[in-house]
């Protein structure tokens, strides 16, 4: 279980609203790379890791992953605050603000709401290893995009702290894949699975 | 942010396999009225409600939520444990295992991955509640659903527990209306939006 | 059966075409509170309603639905006549355009087809009766928003027709949960389902 | 507008609840071929149709589609009447009631809800009625299939006058694009589209 | 199997970038009516076909939209090279950006990705060719729509040539349906199933 | 271009039906990790590669995958070849029969058409491909899982050889990594992209 500790993981304070950055920056909490898909990957593929290291990491990244999902709906929040009708009215903001007034629901920036099916649990280490450190590239590349995309410092500061935690992130499924290969017989590491195939890696 | 406590909420200790109970349990993970939903729904939510106590009200049930899906998760998983292969082959299970072994992924019983298409968030505090409490309604016959359809103990003495707090978190939802309802225009409480109309309810 | 009445339920007459704005009503046509997802819920509801008077009034709000979603789509329809190609090219409009010209297809404002999962139909009277009232809220807000952004007095008086339907249908499901509730075990009555139950209510 | 007549078009009265039949034939209710795409294709179709017969056949044929899915909804609501608990335990029809008890939701048989993507609205009444033409024969396909599966003549009797209508429908289609073929230029007759070639066809 | 030769099927060289118009135009690859769901749809169709001939008609087909998929890929892809950040941000295309970057990835232009619900698999040989038929006739109109969006003649010239074969597959797809028809009892040409209905057509 | 031959990458030839075995195997050719998605992903990551070995397997193993949903597609066509119906009524394989006869449809095992979500495009050279990685280990699991399922040696040799193939291909993918982080500064090879970082990996 978790408990909630009121304070964000790092600070968000937005001065200026800015509801077309708002529609991009949303990407990274329902998006295909979003925060709520990794949070959700690294949750549930826990329950069929055969090593405990690993198990720690999955729910150590996870968990931290909520409070990331926190954060960039703090973002998406801020930057839509104080809005005034003419500040929508015939903007592409108006197609989000119709269904969803200045909430903030998680869709991805093309405006599909999230969908599990951007994440994989194949109940194989190798393979779940494989698709984390995929799907931290993934949201490195979308904080990257951001960046490209946004001049405001009091955003750039919060999205480029969210991307160097992917960097660290990555590195730490890389160490658990590589824990796994040793554990693993190493020619044949992605080859069998240990729940199953019961000589696996002996 | 959230801080992870190695515990469940309530515990969780299956001695019996049953993989076609566990194909309709997971539906509380990842179907249309699951815990994911629940927790995504409450937690985002809180950006757009005007009034303090309505915030806190949906970042405690929101947080209960994330338990709740982890309670499940372990349920679904314990359900699938020590699977021969004899006991997938040609059950309505093998068609789950071929995408994820005895990995836990969030979909519905009818095989459907969670979308956030379950979930509304309007922006506005009298049909968010109004949701709230539908979705309450809405889990709490799932999990009639499931202590219809299953006898071991071991399972429903937990499915019993989540279901008592959707009860609980109905009625805070209830509360929370009638808090909202006084502090707005009696007589017009769903025609206005204090984030907009700015004389609402004064 | 319905028999097809050859008028709209309220009239619309719209002038000036004005592609970017049917671009936001659409939603309340396909979109996640939108029409077509209202008479669906109340007609598939009806099905398993045990009180005749509930059934009797899902009925009439399904079929009066059914008049809506035909206004939406004349007001669609006719914020997109006439336009050439220059109102089209290089505008948010194109996207729709390419794929539906000036027809009228069934999307949410965001762009996504509608999608049944936005409706519950739980097979419980108190269930389905919440996710009623939450629904009409919904809409309602989605009017008030469309309201918020729209000044052309052809399309505001349709939509204000709406907007108020909403608000009576809500209180037509506020007197079938009343009505419910008395006749079932008052303590109890989200904790049966007179189904099953046999003795629930009683 | 549509008004409601208590009567179904042709009655239903069906002795034995099959839930396992019910699982197949509610396709034709939300399924890629069934009555919910039907009656929204030809209902949303008739805004850009140029001719007033073509747009009278869509309207007549777009209603009738709402009395079949009517009928296709009371016949899964009476396969699945009066079920004990242990009708449903065990049995694949359990993933459907965990989720909506034995209420009618709109989805195919393989579980997935019914998408507006199975419907086509180009706007282009060539492409429109070719569109037509392939969802009534893959409508007569699907009804075909439930015939191959279903021996209760309760079952068989309304399934087969569904089938005839959609035949019938098929060849009205036939005629309104040989009307329209004869008012376009019969040599170009899928180039071009009145509603934005000007000289098209003249 | 398929051997790759590296060239187009029709040249495409564009000079000068517009990501706008890539917004649009990527529908035709991965939207309700475009290339990938073509070349699926056909290949898979043939295995359902009882007739060598309607095999061999969908087998080419389904091999030129991949070649077409290639076209309609290379075209977005040199519409959006060689952007500069200021080229995209606060424009449309950044909402595509930000989880793309300048990747090619098959979505609508609506922003929706593929989904294979736009495609039907009949196992009907009369079904799947109406099915055909519509299936050219909706993209040749996509096609049409761009070309009144597109004034580029780079970009009008390799989209002219994948409307002409739309119409060129059009006409096979009639006579494949002429040629079955021809096969089958002639009065009865959609009433039967040569898989299933032993007598059908004799 | 791709140029038709007629045959399988290696040969398909099952003696006796199985849907129920055809119900499993689907999944790699319409499910989260099955060979259309994987065409699809090398397919299209190829046109923003910078480097021309990579561009290079990109083709080629996109090429093969279409080979594979050929030999896929095979072996659910002949697995459900022949059938009577009393082999489908009341079975599991009614749910597909109902909606496509015996034809071949891409779906995954849960019953859910394909959906290009399931597939990324970053148009970033390190997160593509460390999703091709994941993705072929993703597949292999999925080949794995079936031979689990399958006792059938007809079956079980194609289905080796796909699996042996994936492996051959996440070798490739890892030399094409290798390639590429020799390329780009080592210390920094996920941090820049050469598309829009000038001084990357200089």
């Amino acid at each position: 279980m978790w408990i909630y500790e009121k304070k964000l993981q790092y600070p968000v304070k937005i001065k200026n609203p800015n509801p077309t950055l708002a529609n991009v920056i949303i990407s990274q909490l329902g998006g295909p790379d979003g925060e709520i898909g990794a949070s959700m990957r690294y949750l549930h593929q826990r329950y069929s890791m055969p090593y405990d290291e690993v198990v720690g990491i999955l729910t150590d990244v996870g968990s931290e992953e909520l409070a990331h999902l926190e954060m960039v709906s703090a973002i998406v929040c801020q930057l839509t605050r104080n809005l005034r009708e003419e500040d929508i009215k015939g903007t592409p903001f108006a197609t989000y603000f119709v269904d969803h007034t200045t909430g903030v629901y998680p869709i991805a920036a093309s405006g599909v709401p999230f969908d599990m099916k951007y994440v994989g649990v194949k109940g194989d280490i190798i393979a779940d290893l494989n698709e984390d450190l995929a799907a931290e590239q993934k949201a490195r590349v979308t904080y990257d995009n951001i960046l490209r995309l946004c001049d405001d410092p009091d955003v750039r500061e919060p999205i480029k702290f969210l991307r160097e935690r992917e960097i660290v992130h990555y590195q730490r499924f890389c160490d658990a894949l590589r824990v796994t290969q040793d554990k693993l017989d190493s020619k044949n590491f992605y080859a069998c699975n240990p729940s199953f195939d019961k000589g696996c890696g002996k």
